[in-house]
């Protein structure tokens, strides 16, 4: 009687399970010095301070704060948001913002928005995975944009290339995705000439772009670049950028709670989708971080993520530059914030097999094929710098160099030795 | 240059805000009294519980709290629920369970899965306004099965015949979505032999059925039925009944917790397609709501909800009894659970009509005609009966009747009496 095979839908069949979801779990053992992770470092949560602000909810707030909300979000976390961002250089009204359940929300509700199956998106290769997940889910499409030499932002030149042939192919072009602060994957932070010249591009092309920010405060060095938002703000304010944050890397991933900026008829579409998703967001932890936002702690709590940071990635270049080969071929990213840094390494070395040998020493990353829609890159990978220690840092890369002085033996002594010799 | 006006989805373009949703907004005025929330009632909330169960996940467990989960969900919660569950007489396996982002979070998840465009749900004439905003969401349609004349479930003459129908004209019909218990909005519980009649027709089509079980323990009188998922499991266990539960109405709806118990392999499709929407449920209030239910105390808290909205069910019945004009075609459900009952008016009337004189004696009721896909009925309306007091319930409803008599006089001695007249 079980044989209940039921008929998916197309979108469903579109799904792919989460690759680093799935390593998370293989590289779960203790003793596995885990780089493959975003996680951000427990060591940062102001736990005390977050545990009194839960506390006066409850006591300032409780039926309100477990009982239903709104959908567009609660009025005074909104209203310190809006605090917030000024602090920033945004400025923006309460109709420019909705509160989603977290970033991931919004990146969901975006191609459900604009998407119909087989339109296209605009995305650096690589791109984040999540990002990707969500399109795939609504059978959208991804046309990749490399990133240029200089690591700046996209490859101007090639971003016209492709959309152009992908146009002249009868391609539906919805918008643009990137991350120009800190790239997930890569640790790419875009300079303001590619910023603007992205949004010149937009405006011509009429697209919108989806500038997804996670990581913007959490910049270590360096000098800050306005965001794409802020830019249109500043300039023609066209309003086709919709800017997408959350507490997830300046504070406490666990709370869930993120913020869309953007107009405000765009907002409005977004508030229909989110009331058929999830109908609010928890009244509970928005009224939370709104007590926890009142108490003016944050942007200390972000310098001091910023300070753990900064170590632990001077730490990570560091432990490369003394541990890694030193070849043309073998490069990394020097990001000056996020949590991430991206290794290129020799063409014919393929993480995707690699790994295992990387899990059998006891380290981990996550494989840089990821990160691509289409047509992968195999020999890159993805580092995470936030989470391990200082200790673990050297360890972890100690034994990743390890596996791929190994794997470059294996490749250039072996079978090519081989062929050599015959010759 | 703010001429940007973006192409959107065909979903997006199928989307419909929610008419309650409007409605609250206007019905928010403190003189008006509201039936038409769904909210429950904040004195049923354990406040001092609950706080002391979040001071203790941050005391015990902050930094797995406050970091990113499985998409799964957490396992001392899962843990918590599968003997939860096995107290309310349903046996499974972890594997069976997946934590969500309360219930809508799985209304929108089961039409992704499921749905293409132009596919066919089976669901209650009336039924939940966000289960249809969710299946329209991904263009998904639905035909409306009316309920019997008895009130204990589908009329199975009309359900086989539009079934018949529907298939002859080519619909690709993928499951049947059903509250059995005190369904939104009519407050119809279905009868064993009912609930028996629908899981045998779906055996014979090969058809899941979405058990949208939210009201469940909130029986206030009468015998418990089993669910048509524990039929399943003590009968052919064929695994074709997807169960869903929330905290929203047994504890509090803030918390935005919800499962979901269903056959392995379709959780699995479930993780899948929650990954891309959310990446995890806010492991904060999972921690929270395993420590709470570790107190044991959560059966008393529905045992003292029941007791409170027996009073307020019984009062609101009474009140209906002593206050609205006695005919035969003005009648209302007596539900033995949940927070709603139905009230059907004579035929002339159109309570999308009239829901502005209500609002102008200041009472709200949201209008039947939201709780149809299709070719809605307008002579009917939703009464909540869990938020008001009971002095608000006996006010509400001296106003209420003050207007549909008024609605019954204007029409009976108005254009009739002159058309009478005239003959």
């Amino acid at each position: 009687m079980a044989d209940f095979s039921p008929e998916f839908s197309k979108n469903s069949m579109n799904m792919k399970k989460s690759v680093i979801r799935e390593l998370l779990k293989l590289t779960q053992q203790p003793e596995i010095i885990s780089f493959a992770g975003g996680l951000p470092a427990p060591e940062t949560f102001p736990v005390e301070d977050l545990r009194l602000a839960a506390d006066a909810v409850f006591k300032k707030h409780a039926a309100m704060a477990l009982q239903y909300g709104t959908t567009e979000g609660d009025k005074s976390l909104k209203t310190a948001l809006i605090k917030y961002e000024e602090g920033n250089g945004v400025k923006i009204g309460e109709n420019n913002l909705l509160i989603t359940s977290a970033s991931q929300q919004a990146l969901d509700m975006i191609p459900k928005i604009f998407l119909d199956p087989g339109d296209y998106v605009l995305a650096g290769r690589p791109t984040y995975i999540g990002a990707i997940q969500a399109i795939q889910s609504y059978q959208g499409k991804v046309i990749g944009i490399p990133f240029s030499m200089d690591n700046d932002g996209f490859d101007m030149v090639e971003l016209e290339k492709r959309y152009r042939r992908a146009v002249a192919d009868g391609a539906k072009i919805k918008y643009i995705y990137v991350i120009p602060d800190f790239q997930n994957p890569s640790g790419i932070c875009w300079s303001l000439e590619k910023r603007k010249a992205l949004l010149e591009f937009a405006y011509e092309k009429k697209l919108f772009i989806v500038e997804d920010a996670p990581y913007r405060e959490i910049r270590f060095m360096g000098e800050p670049v306005p965001s794409i938002y802020q830019l249109d703000q500043q300039g023609a304010n066209a309003g086709n950028v919709i800017n997408l944050k959350t507490f997830s890397k300046i504070l406490a991933p666990g709370t869930r709670i993120g913020w869309i900026m953007a107009r405000e008829d765009i907002i409005q579409k977004f508030v229909v989708a989110k009331q058929a998703m999830d109908l609010c967001t928890s009244p509970f932890t928005q009224l939370w971080l709104a007590e926890y936002l009142s108490s003016g702690k944050l942007n200390s709590v972000i310098k001091h993520t910023c300070d753990i940071y900064r170590a632990k990635r001077n730490h990570m270049v560091e432990m490369l530059e003394k541990y890694m080969p030193k070849r043309f071929d073998l490069r990394w990213t020097k990001p000056e914030g996020g949590l991430f840094l991206w290794i290129s390494l020799p063409h014919y070395i393929d993480t995707d097999k690699m790994i295992f040998k990387a899990v059998e020493k006891k380290v981990a990353y996550v494989v840089g094929s990821a990160f691509y829609f289409d047509e992968p890159e195999h020999n890159a990978m993805r580092i995470n710098f936030s989470y391990s220690s200082l200790e673990q840092i050297e360890e972890g890369v100690k034994r990743l160099a390890e596996v791929i002085k190994e794997e470059i033996q294996t490749h250039e002594s072996g079978p090519r030795g081989q062929t050599t010799a015959e010759v």
